[in-house]
């Protein structure tokens, strides 16, 4: 089986999968400039909070190799910042980058820029191995499969390599356990299509579920663990995802399910105090009026468009309490003390 | 503006809007036989608990007009109870419907059964005003809009008239109190549409959003309010509603806003003991796996189908404990006491 690579380095540029095709189609674009790796953030033909920390990384690479200078620097960091505003990873690894770069000299910044995004990226992979280690306890025993709910994709194709809130499944399968996974559809964007496409590659068993669907299984007994990813998580704990993972920690706190979020420490803010200092990205109301319906014609291969107004936030805050545990390549840390995690 | 019109009475038949054409197109459709009615059940040409009684009211009438023998009748209530299995306004009118014909001459059942399917939409007309009237002390003071969150279509397009869950809404904008409603899309069907299709024509301020949204919207306090519908409510005030309502009610529980259920008594079922004995539709794969996206050409104008196997359950129960009151044709009860509605 030939692996995911939702990000390949491959000099003068990276090669990306283009997610706004998936599942339906498999397009690779190779991307040889910031602007290009920038547009491609806000498009969310890449997407998922490592993924898109790991993209600008690249990006600042991609930009040395043009311009080397201070202020070159300054451009592609303020060009990449301001791509998406709720995933924090994308601000760390603009950090790390600037960090790293601020020492080296305009000459040899183009070869220093990528090996450190290279040395990111390979990061990102190990951490995501760490993760699903790290998130073995949640499936002991041998018996019936372990039926684990997601939201949204934190997968294979969220990540540079194995994912957060799939890495655990996807180890707990390699090692034998039997799993099956509920997927929600995740409007308005239907990343969950994303999430059935991957299990799907590795063979996992797996079920698509209207976003609406998640109370009614939950209270039917139908799942037995929750695990989501994360954009950004507050010193507190409070966690931002994506829109819609909130509903399905007050449904799974509501029937007693342990409701896990999976994330590298690249992912707690420690700036924002709690979920409220985390800003959320409002998307174009488009993403929601193209809907599918029949037309006019009662023709159903026809796009539709409605005119209704709408309102289109990208995510939400679950608060800490509702949170069994945070799922890090460090370890397995109760939400109240992420900050361990950092130490 | 030319009211909504979702049943008329046009002998020999039935005028409906098919629902499934709508907020796109506006067709309607003449119903003359009970197979008609029955397949226009099925298919969610009519939909919506109140309006799914009154037409197999009719259906039993129509089936009257080509055998009004005994067998004719139970073969009609047969056929007509079998369409869907969750809303009891279906079973309720059918039970009515028999209990007023058993004692007709077959020559007279074809003129009865009309006339008693014609009394029928006027009891839930007038009952959609009741409710309209009963829901009033949800809209005091005459400040700031009230911002009422609703899920699916529990309006006019749900019933013969003025609608359950909008009824209170389109009541409190007559008598000038600003309102402004959160629709929520409603997948995998999005009859969310239909309600922002109404209340544009009522000139109701309102916004669309995804049901993932409600629950930042909830914590953000946005909403002072949420009113659904019931598709059947058990003796302890548990109720069956479009899947995602239970979602809703957690949420607002869990920021102190008021959660409503607004629905004729029609709808409450005393052989059901609690929300554990009704029935849930569980609905066909292809609702989910039709869904909106780029086609593998990158044509956002194509059919899209994915293969990822689907569950698609159409209602979830809402726990007694999570609602403030059901607003009915007598009057708002406190869930636990929906019984004294039908002293």
């Amino acid at each position: 089986m030939m692996p995911i690579e939702p990000l390949i380095p491959a000099p003068p540029g990276i090669v990306i999968l283009d997610q706004t095709r998936l599942p339906h189609a498999t397009r690779t674009l190779t991307l040889c400039t910031v602007e290009a790796c920038a547009q491609a953030i806000e498009a969310m033909q890449v997407r998922g909070a490592p993924l898109i920390g790991v993209t600008a990384a690249f990006g600042v690479a991609l930009a040395m190799q043009a311009d080397a200078t201070d202020a070159g620097l300054v451009a592609a960091l303020t060009r990449l910042a301001h791509t998406r505003p709720t995933a924090i990873n994308l601000h760390w690894a603009l950090g790390r980058m600037a960090e790293h770069l601020k020492h080296v000299v305009p000459a040899a910044r183009a070869e220093a820029a990528w090996q450190h995004a290279c040395m990111l990226r390979d990061a990102d992979i190990a951490a995501n191995a760490a993760i699903g280690r790290n998130g073995q306890p949640l499936f002991e025993g041998d018996g019936a499969p372990v039926r684990v709910m997601t939201h949204c994709n934190a997968g294979t194709l969220a990540t540079c390599g194995g994912g957060t809130a799939l890495a655990p499944i996807y180890h707990a399968a390699a090692r034998g356990r039997a799993v099956h996974v509920w997927v929600s559809e995740t409007r308005p964007r239907n990343q969950g299509l994303l999430t059935a496409w991957e299990l799907e590659h590795a063979g996992i068993p797996h079920c698509v579920i209207a976003d609406n669907a998640a109370g009614l299984l939950l209270m039917r007994g139908e799942v037995d663990l929750v695990i989501v990813g994360a954009d950004r998580i507050a010193a507190n704990g409070d966690t931002a995802n994506k829109i819609g993972t909130y509903l399905k920690a007050l449904a799974a706190v509501a029937h007693n399910v342990p409701f896990y979020v999976a994330a590298p420490t690249s992912s707690v803010d420690t700036d924002c105090r709690s979920g409220t200092d985390i800003p959320i990205e409002g998307r174009a109301a488009e993403e929601m009026q193209q809907v599918w319906g029949v037309d006019a014609n009662g023709d159903p291969a026809s796009l539709v468009q409605t005119r209704a107004p709408c309102a289109n936030p990208a995510f939400d805050i679950t608060p800490a309490g509702l949170i069994r545990g945070i799922i890090t390549e460090k370890g397995l840390f109760a939400p109240e003390h992420i900050l361990e995690a950092l130490a």
